[in-house]
Protein backbone atom coordinates (compact mmCIF):
# COMPACT_ATOMS: atom_id res chain seq x y z
CA UNK A 1 0.00 0.00 0.00
CA UNK A 2 0.93 3.64 -1.06
CA UNK A 3 2.71 5.62 2.28
CA UNK A 4 1.29 8.88 3.26
CA UNK A 5 4.46 10.02 1.85
CA UNK A 6 4.60 8.30 -1.31
CA UNK A 7 1.22 9.98 -1.73
CA UNK A 8 2.30 14.13 -0.39
CA UNK A 9 4.95 12.76 -3.22
CA UNK A 10 2.23 12.29 -5.77
CA UNK A 11 0.32 15.77 -4.87
CA UNK A 12 3.50 17.92 -4.73
CA UNK A 13 4.38 16.41 -8.23
CA UNK A 14 0.85 17.45 -9.09
CA UNK A 15 0.58 13.67 -10.22
CA UNK A 16 -2.08 14.12 -8.06
CA UNK A 17 -4.91 17.11 -8.16
CA UNK A 18 -8.07 15.01 -7.42
CA UNK A 19 -10.35 15.14 -3.72
CA UNK A 20 -8.64 13.64 -1.01
CA UNK A 21 -12.26 11.53 0.36
CA UNK A 22 -11.20 8.29 0.62
CA UNK A 23 -7.67 7.92 0.69
CA UNK A 24 -4.66 7.62 3.16
CA UNK A 25 -7.17 5.46 4.69
CA UNK A 26 -6.72 5.52 9.20
CA UNK A 27 -5.14 8.84 8.52
CA UNK A 28 -6.27 12.06 9.58
CA UNK A 29 -6.79 14.67 6.73
CA UNK A 30 -6.96 18.57 7.67
CA UNK A 31 -9.10 21.72 6.76
CA UNK A 32 -6.29 24.60 5.39
CA UNK A 33 -6.24 28.12 6.25
CA UNK A 34 -3.23 30.29 5.79
CA UNK A 35 -3.60 34.25 7.53
CA UNK A 36 -0.83 36.98 7.52
CA UNK A 37 -0.14 37.27 11.13
CA UNK A 38 -1.26 40.37 11.77
CA UNK A 39 -4.75 38.54 11.60
CA UNK A 40 -3.51 35.14 13.45
CA UNK A 41 -4.24 36.24 17.46
CA UNK A 42 -7.73 37.09 16.65
CA UNK A 43 -7.95 33.97 14.62
CA UNK A 44 -6.34 31.64 17.12
CA UNK A 45 -8.57 32.70 20.06
CA UNK A 46 -11.82 32.16 17.50
CA UNK A 47 -10.34 28.69 17.05
CA UNK A 48 -9.74 28.23 20.64
CA UNK A 49 -13.29 29.97 22.17
CA UNK A 50 -15.24 27.77 19.19
CA UNK A 51 -13.68 24.11 19.61
CA UNK A 52 -16.33 22.12 18.23
CA UNK A 53 -16.67 24.07 15.09
CA UNK A 54 -12.84 24.94 15.02
CA UNK A 55 -10.60 22.06 16.62
CA UNK A 56 -7.25 23.14 15.92
CA UNK A 57 -4.88 19.95 14.59
CA UNK A 58 -1.43 22.91 14.65
CA UNK A 59 -0.06 25.74 13.90
CA UNK A 60 3.13 26.14 12.06
CA UNK A 61 5.41 28.96 12.96
CA UNK A 62 5.37 32.22 11.53
CA UNK A 63 6.57 32.31 8.28
CA UNK A 64 7.27 28.10 7.98
CA UNK A 65 5.38 25.77 5.55
CA UNK A 66 6.17 23.04 7.56
CA UNK A 67 3.64 21.70 10.16
CA UNK A 68 6.37 20.16 12.30
CA UNK A 69 4.29 18.09 14.90
CA UNK A 70 1.58 16.88 12.56
CA UNK A 71 3.97 16.29 9.25
CA UNK A 72 7.39 17.03 9.44
CA UNK A 73 8.62 16.01 6.21
CA UNK A 74 5.43 18.05 4.21
CA UNK A 75 5.18 21.24 2.77
CA UNK A 76 2.17 22.98 3.19
CA UNK A 77 2.86 25.29 -0.28
CA UNK A 78 3.08 22.42 -2.05
CA UNK A 79 1.70 19.56 -0.36
CA UNK A 80 -2.33 19.92 -1.12
CA UNK A 81 -3.87 18.90 -4.55
CA UNK A 82 -6.24 21.94 -4.82
CA UNK A 83 -5.61 25.23 -3.05
CA UNK A 84 -7.93 28.66 -3.29
CA UNK A 85 -6.62 32.39 -3.38
CA UNK A 86 -9.05 34.80 -1.77
CA UNK A 87 -8.30 38.81 -1.75
CA UNK A 88 -10.14 41.32 -0.08
CA UNK A 89 -13.06 37.80 0.49
CA UNK A 90 -12.85 37.45 -3.55
CA UNK A 91 -11.62 33.82 -5.04
CA UNK A 92 -9.51 34.89 -7.17
CA UNK A 93 -7.82 31.67 -8.36
CA UNK A 94 -7.79 28.30 -8.12
CA UNK A 95 -3.98 26.61 -7.96
CA UNK A 96 -2.34 23.26 -7.58
CA UNK A 97 1.21 25.07 -5.42
CA UNK A 98 0.93 28.00 -3.62
CA UNK A 99 4.75 28.35 -3.54
CA UNK A 100 4.63 32.38 -5.96
CA UNK A 101 2.21 33.22 -3.75
CA UNK A 102 4.38 32.56 -0.28
CA UNK A 103 5.16 35.36 2.10
CA UNK A 104 7.26 35.72 5.72
CA UNK A 105 4.41 36.87 7.35
CA UNK A 106 2.03 33.79 6.64
CA UNK A 107 0.40 31.77 9.44
CA UNK A 108 -0.87 28.14 8.98
CA UNK A 109 -3.49 26.51 10.66
CA UNK A 110 -4.43 22.94 10.30
CA UNK A 111 -8.36 22.30 11.34
CA UNK A 112 -10.04 19.27 12.41
CA UNK A 113 -12.18 17.41 9.88
CA UNK A 114 -14.74 15.00 10.42
CA UNK A 115 -13.81 12.39 8.22
CA UNK A 116 -11.82 11.50 10.86
CA UNK A 117 -15.12 10.47 12.69
CA UNK A 118 -16.51 8.69 9.95
CA UNK A 119 -14.88 5.65 9.72
CA UNK A 120 -15.76 4.86 13.43
CA UNK A 121 -18.97 5.29 12.92
CA UNK A 122 -19.00 2.69 9.56
CA UNK A 123 -16.39 0.24 11.59
CA UNK A 124 -19.32 0.63 14.20
CA UNK A 125 -21.84 -0.66 11.48
CA UNK A 126 -23.47 3.05 11.37
CA UNK A 127 -24.24 3.85 7.62
CA UNK A 128 -24.09 7.40 6.61
CA UNK A 129 -26.39 8.41 4.04
CA UNK A 130 -24.18 11.50 1.75
CA UNK A 131 -21.66 8.43 1.20
CA UNK A 132 -24.13 5.90 0.17
CA UNK A 133 -26.46 8.33 -2.23
CA UNK A 134 -23.22 9.20 -3.54
CA UNK A 135 -23.35 13.15 -2.42
CA UNK A 136 -21.47 15.57 -0.15
CA UNK A 137 -22.16 15.90 3.04
CA UNK A 138 -25.47 18.29 3.73
CA UNK A 139 -24.55 21.38 5.94
CA UNK A 140 -26.14 24.39 7.09
CA UNK A 141 -25.89 28.04 8.81
CA UNK A 142 -27.63 27.91 12.34
CA UNK A 143 -28.68 30.53 14.54
CA UNK A 144 -26.23 29.50 16.87
CA UNK A 145 -23.84 32.09 17.19
CA UNK A 146 -19.92 31.20 17.38
CA UNK A 147 -17.99 33.06 20.52
CA UNK A 148 -16.34 36.11 18.80
CA UNK A 149 -12.47 37.05 18.61
CA UNK A 150 -11.25 40.24 17.89
CA UNK A 151 -12.71 40.57 13.97
CA UNK A 152 -13.86 37.23 14.13
CA UNK A 153 -17.61 36.56 14.49
CA UNK A 154 -20.25 34.66 12.71
CA UNK A 155 -22.71 31.69 13.22
CA UNK A 156 -22.07 27.69 13.67
CA UNK A 157 -22.46 25.92 10.78
CA UNK A 158 -23.43 22.03 11.21
CA UNK A 159 -23.04 18.82 9.49
CA UNK A 160 -26.15 16.14 9.58
CA UNK A 161 -26.17 13.14 9.30
CA UNK A 162 -29.65 11.36 9.66
CA UNK A 163 -29.73 8.08 11.77
CA UNK A 164 -32.04 5.43 13.44
CA UNK A 165 -32.22 6.49 16.91
CA UNK A 166 -30.36 4.17 18.57
CA UNK A 167 -27.45 4.68 15.77
CA UNK A 168 -27.59 7.82 17.03
CA UNK A 169 -27.25 6.91 20.67
CA UNK A 170 -23.85 5.16 20.03
CA UNK A 171 -22.63 7.88 17.24
CA UNK A 172 -22.61 10.04 20.35
CA UNK A 173 -20.22 7.73 22.45
CA UNK A 174 -17.95 6.96 19.52
CA UNK A 175 -17.33 10.68 18.32
CA UNK A 176 -17.62 11.59 21.64
CA UNK A 177 -13.79 10.19 21.91
CA UNK A 178 -12.83 12.41 19.53
CA UNK A 179 -12.72 16.07 20.48
CA UNK A 180 -9.82 17.27 18.77
CA UNK A 181 -12.21 16.59 15.52
CA UNK A 182 -15.49 17.85 16.41
CA UNK A 183 -16.24 15.73 18.90
CA UNK A 184 -20.16 14.91 20.36
CA UNK A 185 -23.24 16.47 18.52
CA UNK A 186 -23.91 19.55 18.47
CA UNK A 187 -27.68 19.10 18.12
CA UNK A 188 -30.43 16.04 17.96
CA UNK A 189 -33.43 16.06 16.43
CA UNK A 190 -36.10 19.33 15.80
CA UNK A 191 -33.74 21.54 13.28
CA UNK A 192 -36.10 24.49 13.59
CA UNK A 193 -34.71 24.62 17.24
CA UNK A 194 -31.41 25.81 15.61
CA UNK A 195 -32.59 27.91 13.31
CA UNK A 196 -32.82 25.47 9.94
CA UNK A 197 -35.77 25.85 8.16
CA UNK A 198 -35.65 23.45 5.21
CA UNK A 199 -34.05 20.25 5.73
CA UNK A 200 -33.74 19.90 1.77
CA UNK A 201 -31.60 23.43 0.86
CA UNK A 202 -28.59 22.81 2.63
CA UNK A 203 -26.50 25.92 2.53
CA UNK A 204 -23.35 23.91 1.89
CA UNK A 205 -23.09 20.36 -0.08
CA UNK A 206 -25.99 18.61 -0.89
CA UNK A 207 -29.42 17.34 0.56
CA UNK A 208 -29.71 13.39 1.35
CA UNK A 209 -32.44 11.65 1.99
CA UNK A 210 -33.85 11.13 5.89
CA UNK A 211 -35.94 8.01 6.20
CA UNK A 212 -38.90 7.66 8.33
CA UNK A 213 -38.22 6.77 11.66
CA UNK A 214 -34.54 8.51 11.64
CA UNK A 215 -33.83 11.64 13.03
CA UNK A 216 -31.04 14.45 12.19
CA UNK A 217 -27.91 14.17 14.20
CA UNK A 218 -26.02 17.76 14.13
CA UNK A 219 -22.04 18.33 14.11
CA UNK A 220 -20.08 21.39 14.66
CA UNK A 221 -18.53 22.06 11.09
CA UNK A 222 -14.60 22.92 9.41
CA UNK A 223 -16.56 24.83 7.12
CA UNK A 224 -17.27 27.65 10.09
CA UNK A 225 -14.09 28.58 10.15
CA UNK A 226 -13.59 29.30 6.57
CA UNK A 227 -16.94 30.94 6.33
CA UNK A 228 -16.08 33.17 9.51
CA UNK A 229 -12.44 34.00 7.95
CA UNK A 230 -13.99 35.03 4.68
CA UNK A 231 -17.60 37.47 6.13
CA UNK A 232 -14.40 39.47 7.40
CA UNK A 233 -12.98 39.77 3.68
CA UNK A 234 -9.25 39.69 5.10
CA UNK A 235 -7.10 41.19 2.17
CA UNK A 236 -5.67 37.62 1.78
CA UNK A 237 -5.75 34.70 2.34
CA UNK A 238 -5.29 31.16 0.96
CA UNK A 239 -7.35 27.82 1.62
CA UNK A 240 -7.45 24.14 0.68
CA UNK A 241 -10.14 23.63 -1.98
CA UNK A 242 -12.87 21.80 -0.88
CA UNK A 243 -12.67 17.95 -0.68
CA UNK A 244 -8.78 18.80 -1.32
CA UNK A 245 -7.36 18.18 1.95
CA UNK A 246 -4.13 18.49 3.49
CA UNK A 247 -3.12 14.67 4.47
CA UNK A 248 -1.28 14.38 7.93
CA UNK A 249 0.53 11.48 9.57
CA UNK A 250 -1.32 11.41 12.60
CA UNK A 251 -3.01 8.16 12.56
CA UNK A 252 -6.82 9.16 13.02
CA UNK A 253 -7.21 7.11 16.28
CA UNK A 254 -4.42 9.14 18.13
CA UNK A 255 -7.29 12.11 18.27
CA UNK A 256 -9.40 9.37 20.62
CA UNK A 257 -9.03 10.77 23.96
CA UNK A 258 -9.98 7.07 25.61
CA UNK B 1 -23.94 26.42 51.64
CA UNK B 2 -22.18 29.51 50.05
CA UNK B 3 -22.64 30.08 46.42
CA UNK B 4 -19.45 30.42 43.84
CA UNK B 5 -20.84 34.19 43.50
CA UNK B 6 -21.03 34.64 47.46
CA UNK B 7 -17.05 33.15 47.69
CA UNK B 8 -15.75 35.15 44.80
CA UNK B 9 -17.53 38.43 46.72
CA UNK B 10 -15.82 37.75 49.92
CA UNK B 11 -12.72 37.44 47.87
CA UNK B 12 -13.46 41.22 46.13
CA UNK B 13 -13.77 42.42 49.22
CA UNK B 14 -11.04 41.09 51.34
CA UNK B 15 -12.72 39.23 53.84
CA UNK B 16 -11.30 36.19 51.92
CA UNK B 17 -7.00 36.22 51.29
CA UNK B 18 -6.43 32.78 51.99
CA UNK B 19 -5.91 29.93 49.78
CA UNK B 20 -9.03 28.05 47.92
CA UNK B 21 -7.76 24.77 48.12
CA UNK B 22 -10.90 22.50 49.85
CA UNK B 23 -13.26 25.83 48.88
CA UNK B 24 -16.68 25.62 46.40
CA UNK B 25 -16.42 22.16 46.02
CA UNK B 26 -17.20 20.57 42.68
CA UNK B 27 -16.61 24.10 40.86
CA UNK B 28 -13.70 24.44 38.57
CA UNK B 29 -10.35 26.38 39.87
CA UNK B 30 -8.19 28.13 37.32
CA UNK B 31 -4.59 29.28 37.40
CA UNK B 32 -3.86 33.09 36.14
CA UNK B 33 -1.66 34.69 33.98
CA UNK B 34 -2.14 38.33 32.88
CA UNK B 35 0.01 39.30 29.49
CA UNK B 36 0.57 42.09 27.51
CA UNK B 37 -0.96 41.78 24.31
CA UNK B 38 2.41 41.80 22.31
CA UNK B 39 2.98 38.49 23.93
CA UNK B 40 -0.77 37.34 24.22
CA UNK B 41 -0.13 35.50 20.81
CA UNK B 42 3.31 33.83 21.39
CA UNK B 43 1.39 32.91 24.82
CA UNK B 44 -1.31 31.68 23.22
CA UNK B 45 -0.10 29.77 20.49
CA UNK B 46 2.44 28.02 23.67
CA UNK B 47 -0.58 26.88 25.44
CA UNK B 48 -2.42 25.29 22.35
CA UNK B 49 0.64 23.54 21.60
CA UNK B 50 1.37 21.98 24.97
CA UNK B 51 -2.15 21.13 26.07
CA UNK B 52 -1.33 18.68 28.85
CA UNK B 53 0.19 21.08 31.17
CA UNK B 54 -1.25 24.20 29.70
CA UNK B 55 -5.16 23.58 29.06
CA UNK B 56 -7.07 26.71 28.60
CA UNK B 57 -9.95 27.46 30.07
CA UNK B 58 -10.61 30.79 28.84
CA UNK B 59 -8.80 33.63 27.36
CA UNK B 60 -10.49 37.16 28.27
CA UNK B 61 -10.79 39.57 25.20
CA UNK B 62 -7.89 42.19 25.24
CA UNK B 63 -8.33 45.01 27.98
CA UNK B 64 -11.21 43.10 29.67
CA UNK B 65 -11.11 41.79 33.22
CA UNK B 66 -13.82 39.20 32.47
CA UNK B 67 -13.99 36.12 31.59
CA UNK B 68 -16.98 36.01 29.76
CA UNK B 69 -17.98 32.37 29.77
CA UNK B 70 -16.04 30.87 32.44
CA UNK B 71 -17.58 33.49 34.50
CA UNK B 72 -19.69 36.21 33.67
CA UNK B 73 -20.18 38.11 36.98
CA UNK B 74 -16.10 38.18 37.58
CA UNK B 75 -13.41 40.49 37.66
CA UNK B 76 -10.22 39.18 37.09
CA UNK B 77 -8.57 42.65 39.17
CA UNK B 78 -10.20 41.85 42.26
CA UNK B 79 -11.65 38.43 42.26
CA UNK B 80 -8.77 36.01 43.43
CA UNK B 81 -7.53 36.24 46.77
CA UNK B 82 -3.38 37.22 46.22
CA UNK B 83 -1.81 38.39 43.34
CA UNK B 84 2.07 38.08 42.42
CA UNK B 85 3.24 41.20 40.07
CA UNK B 86 6.66 40.58 38.12
CA UNK B 87 8.43 43.28 36.28
CA UNK B 88 11.33 41.76 33.85
CA UNK B 89 11.19 38.86 36.14
CA UNK B 90 11.13 39.75 39.13
CA UNK B 91 8.62 39.43 41.93
CA UNK B 92 8.22 42.81 43.10
CA UNK B 93 5.25 42.80 44.94
CA UNK B 94 2.23 40.25 46.62
CA UNK B 95 -1.32 42.08 46.59
CA UNK B 96 -4.88 41.09 47.08
CA UNK B 97 -6.61 43.69 44.39
CA UNK B 98 -4.54 44.55 41.01
CA UNK B 99 -7.24 47.62 39.85
CA UNK B 100 -4.26 49.86 40.22
CA UNK B 101 -1.85 47.59 38.01
CA UNK B 102 -4.77 47.13 35.26
CA UNK B 103 -3.71 48.47 31.34
CA UNK B 104 -5.60 48.37 28.37
CA UNK B 105 -3.30 46.17 26.96
CA UNK B 106 -3.82 43.28 29.30
CA UNK B 107 -5.20 39.67 28.23
CA UNK B 108 -5.82 37.37 30.84
CA UNK B 109 -5.38 33.17 30.46
CA UNK B 110 -7.46 31.07 32.94
CA UNK B 111 -5.66 27.22 32.83
CA UNK B 112 -6.96 24.73 34.12
CA UNK B 113 -5.75 22.96 37.39
CA UNK B 114 -5.49 19.60 38.67
CA UNK B 115 -7.32 20.00 41.41
CA UNK B 116 -10.42 19.46 39.04
CA UNK B 117 -9.12 15.69 38.55
CA UNK B 118 -8.55 15.06 42.26
CA UNK B 119 -12.23 14.68 43.37
CA UNK B 120 -13.16 11.78 41.01
CA UNK B 121 -9.81 10.28 42.02
CA UNK B 122 -11.17 10.66 45.65
CA UNK B 123 -14.70 9.69 44.82
CA UNK B 124 -12.89 6.71 43.00
CA UNK B 125 -11.86 5.57 46.76
CA UNK B 126 -7.89 6.49 45.13
CA UNK B 127 -6.14 8.33 47.96
CA UNK B 128 -3.92 11.03 47.54
CA UNK B 129 -0.90 11.09 49.60
CA UNK B 130 -0.09 14.98 49.64
CA UNK B 131 -3.51 15.49 51.09
CA UNK B 132 -2.82 12.66 53.59
CA UNK B 133 0.33 14.07 54.47
CA UNK B 134 -1.08 17.66 54.63
CA UNK B 135 1.55 18.95 52.33
CA UNK B 136 1.32 20.39 48.85
CA UNK B 137 1.83 17.99 46.17
CA UNK B 138 5.47 17.09 44.80
CA UNK B 139 6.41 18.87 41.35
CA UNK B 140 9.62 18.11 39.11
CA UNK B 141 11.28 19.65 36.33
CA UNK B 142 11.39 17.00 33.32
CA UNK B 143 13.60 16.52 30.68
CA UNK B 144 10.67 16.90 28.44
CA UNK B 145 10.65 19.60 26.34
CA UNK B 146 7.91 21.47 25.45
CA UNK B 147 7.15 22.35 22.30
CA UNK B 148 8.18 26.37 22.03
CA UNK B 149 6.70 29.11 20.67
CA UNK B 150 7.81 32.17 19.96
CA UNK B 151 9.44 33.77 22.74
CA UNK B 152 8.64 30.94 24.84
CA UNK B 153 10.06 27.53 25.66
CA UNK B 154 11.34 25.59 28.54
CA UNK B 155 10.92 21.99 30.40
CA UNK B 156 7.46 20.53 31.10
CA UNK B 157 6.96 20.20 34.78
CA UNK B 158 4.90 17.49 36.35
CA UNK B 159 2.94 16.54 39.56
CA UNK B 160 3.65 13.36 40.92
CA UNK B 161 0.97 11.03 42.87
CA UNK B 162 2.46 7.64 44.09
CA UNK B 163 -0.39 4.99 43.98
CA UNK B 164 -0.78 1.05 43.96
CA UNK B 165 -0.59 0.01 40.44
CA UNK B 166 -4.41 -0.86 40.29
CA UNK B 167 -5.26 2.53 40.98
CA UNK B 168 -2.37 3.74 38.57
CA UNK B 169 -4.40 1.74 35.80
CA UNK B 170 -8.16 3.62 37.28
CA UNK B 171 -6.28 7.29 37.40
CA UNK B 172 -5.00 6.67 34.04
CA UNK B 173 -9.02 5.88 32.90
CA UNK B 174 -10.51 8.75 35.11
CA UNK B 175 -8.43 11.41 34.46
CA UNK B 176 -8.92 10.90 30.60
CA UNK B 177 -12.34 11.78 30.67
CA UNK B 178 -10.76 15.51 31.76
CA UNK B 179 -8.78 16.35 28.50
CA UNK B 180 -9.06 20.30 29.50
CA UNK B 181 -7.84 19.54 32.79
CA UNK B 182 -4.08 17.96 32.36
CA UNK B 183 -6.12 14.69 31.13
CA UNK B 184 -4.25 11.20 31.26
CA UNK B 185 -0.36 10.99 32.82
CA UNK B 186 2.29 11.66 31.01
CA UNK B 187 4.48 9.19 32.49
CA UNK B 188 3.83 6.13 35.25
CA UNK B 189 6.92 4.57 36.60
CA UNK B 190 11.12 5.10 36.56
CA UNK B 191 11.60 8.14 37.29
CA UNK B 192 15.11 8.70 35.97
CA UNK B 193 13.34 7.66 32.24
CA UNK B 194 12.23 11.90 32.47
CA UNK B 195 15.30 13.31 34.03
CA UNK B 196 13.96 13.28 37.67
CA UNK B 197 17.14 11.72 39.68
CA UNK B 198 15.81 12.77 43.25
CA UNK B 199 12.47 11.93 44.07
CA UNK B 200 12.77 13.27 48.01
CA UNK B 201 13.68 16.57 46.07
CA UNK B 202 10.79 18.13 44.20
CA UNK B 203 11.70 21.37 41.90
CA UNK B 204 8.46 23.04 43.79
CA UNK B 205 6.04 21.80 46.57
CA UNK B 206 7.26 19.21 49.10
CA UNK B 207 8.43 15.39 49.35
CA UNK B 208 5.94 13.05 50.17
CA UNK B 209 6.40 9.05 51.19
CA UNK B 210 6.53 6.71 48.48
CA UNK B 211 5.65 3.45 50.19
CA UNK B 212 6.24 -0.10 48.59
CA UNK B 213 4.87 -1.40 45.96
CA UNK B 214 3.68 1.30 44.82
CA UNK B 215 4.21 3.10 41.47
CA UNK B 216 5.15 7.14 40.90
CA UNK B 217 2.44 8.77 38.35
CA UNK B 218 2.97 12.13 36.73
CA UNK B 219 0.74 14.49 35.37
CA UNK B 220 1.67 17.50 33.22
CA UNK B 221 1.08 20.68 35.94
CA UNK B 222 0.10 23.93 35.43
CA UNK B 223 3.37 25.43 37.03
CA UNK B 224 5.07 24.78 33.81
CA UNK B 225 3.06 28.05 31.45
CA UNK B 226 4.04 30.01 34.66
CA UNK B 227 7.44 28.73 35.17
CA UNK B 228 7.93 29.54 30.68
CA UNK B 229 6.61 32.72 31.16
CA UNK B 230 8.98 33.98 33.84
CA UNK B 231 11.64 32.04 32.22
CA UNK B 232 11.36 34.52 29.28
CA UNK B 233 11.64 37.91 31.72
CA UNK B 234 8.52 39.38 30.02
CA UNK B 235 8.68 43.13 31.47
CA UNK B 236 5.25 42.76 33.24
CA UNK B 237 3.52 40.09 34.48
CA UNK B 238 0.45 39.56 36.64
CA UNK B 239 -0.29 35.56 38.21
CA UNK B 240 -2.36 34.15 40.82
CA UNK B 241 -0.30 33.48 44.21
CA UNK B 242 0.14 29.94 44.59
CA UNK B 243 -2.49 28.13 46.07
CA UNK B 244 -4.65 31.47 45.90
CA UNK B 245 -6.83 30.49 42.58
CA UNK B 246 -9.71 32.17 40.40
CA UNK B 247 -12.89 29.74 41.10
CA UNK B 248 -14.64 29.75 37.91
CA UNK B 249 -18.74 28.92 37.66
CA UNK B 250 -17.78 25.89 35.73
CA UNK B 251 -18.44 22.52 37.49
CA UNK B 252 -15.81 19.77 37.17
CA UNK B 253 -18.03 17.38 36.21
CA UNK B 254 -18.84 19.59 32.76
CA UNK B 255 -15.26 18.92 31.73
CA UNK B 256 -15.61 15.35 31.40
CA UNK B 257 -15.66 14.25 27.48
CA UNK B 258 -17.76 11.51 28.33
Amino acid sequence: METVEQLRGKIRTGDWTQPTTGQASGYTQANLVILPKKYAYDFLLFCIRNPKTCPLIEVTDTGSPVPKKSAPTADLRTDLPKYRIYRNGELIEEVTDVTEYWQDDLVSFLIGCSFTFEKPLLENGIPIRYIEEGRNVSMYKTNIPCESAGVFQGPMVVSMRPMKPKDAIRAVQITSRFPSVHGAPVHIGDPAQIGITDMNKPDFGDPVTIEDGEVPVFWGCGVTPQATVMASKPEFVITHAPGHMFITDIKEEEHAVI
